[in-house]
């Protein structure tokens, strides 16, 4: 088995959002699975300097207008939200609670321990926590709306988004993605090689076929 | 027949560079012509906030990477510069300076006003810049080595790059660039839709046969 894409995005970021609609198609036609990454590009501006898109003169005009139709172009249903964009700390806790099964009640609170059934509920609950965001608006910088998406895939997650160990498990993440040089979303790591945005996919493709 | 393609560009962007070896076959399946626009992104990144790709964290150092891989994907004979980035300034001024016939001796010496071939001779003026820079590593911030390069497509240029007739031209048309919201390189606006960046080409190239 060929190793997995890396899969690093932010749960606020529209161009991770229509990356996510399309890399598991991408992956699965050369026999590769995905590993997905939830980050928090907030953490990675500091570093870089960057702003979010709609706050930079010129470009921010143009962002909108390319979010949309890049959405369109790749065929993925899409609202642009309000407020755009958003902190994506509890949406982040949310995904690696489930990951590792921490602090959960409801449908996993009888595990301990890894399960490979958790990285399952994991993706499930970031397409999830997607769709809610871009595709019916709903503001998932809001604890309890993270909640609720959660719910929908079977896991209580509402004690995990305050325990410590999630926190550091968060923050462990975020810190691991920046030092491997992850400064924007999508960012897809194959064998090694480094890919920013979801317009390198041709790229991609054809590297998955054969390095040039 | 339909309106060109408006592509701006800095002689001093790789991307522009791949961009513009690319952008007339674009063009011309499509039954379009193209009109070339460099402009200087230093100006830009006064106004945006932005900063030459290198000295970005993280960014930077992927940047590096991409620019040669992305050099190589779209099969495009590609050098890193060496400095790079460099200032434009004369190259933009050559540019206009041919394109309107302002100060020129030499080949165009005899005539003065408006002729079609100055818009030809420029385009080939502007590819000649760019295979200057990223594939003969020739430092086009040097005014000389700038007259140089116009001298091979028949141009003497060295007076106007000091006229003042040129420098107001350039001037204006940077000035008018960012007033339509140009922000970085390559920016191509067809049909008054505006696409930042080659890895808009797929795009640019469906929109040309049907905006969507």
């Amino acid at each position: 088995m060929k190793p997995p894409l890396e899969f690093y995005f932010d749960f606020s970021s529209p161009y991770g959002y229509i990356a996510s609609r399309k890399i598991e198609a991408l992956a699965s036609k050369q026999g590769r699975s995905v590993n997905w990454h939830p980050v928090l590009l907030g953490a990675v501006f500091k570093i870089t300097g960057g702003r979010p898109l709609p706050d930079v003169p010129l470009k921010g005009e143009y962002s909108k207008r390319d979010i949309e139709r890049s959405a369109r172009f790749h065929g993925v249903p899409f609202r642009m939200p309000e407020p755009f964009p958003v902190s994506t700390v509890a949406a982040c806790r949310a995904f690696y609670a489930v990951k590792d099964g921490i602090g959960l009640s409801g449908r996993f609170s009888d595990k301990s321990g890894p399960d490979p059934q958790f990285s399952v509920t994991a993706v499930e609950l970031a397409k999830a926590l997607f769709r809610a965001y871009f595709v019916e608006n709903v503001n998932i910088s809001d604890a309890e709306n993270v909640a609720k998406v959660a719910a929908s895939v079977g896991c209580d997650v509402r004690a995990a988004l305050n325990d410590q160990a999630v926190k550091e498990r968060t923050k462990a993440e975020v810190d691991s993605a920046i030092a491997k040089g992850v400064f924007g979303s999508p960012y897809i790591v194959v064998d090694g090689e480094p890919f920013w945005g979801i317009d390198r996919f041709d790229q991609i493709e054809r590297w998955l076929t054969a390095p040039f």
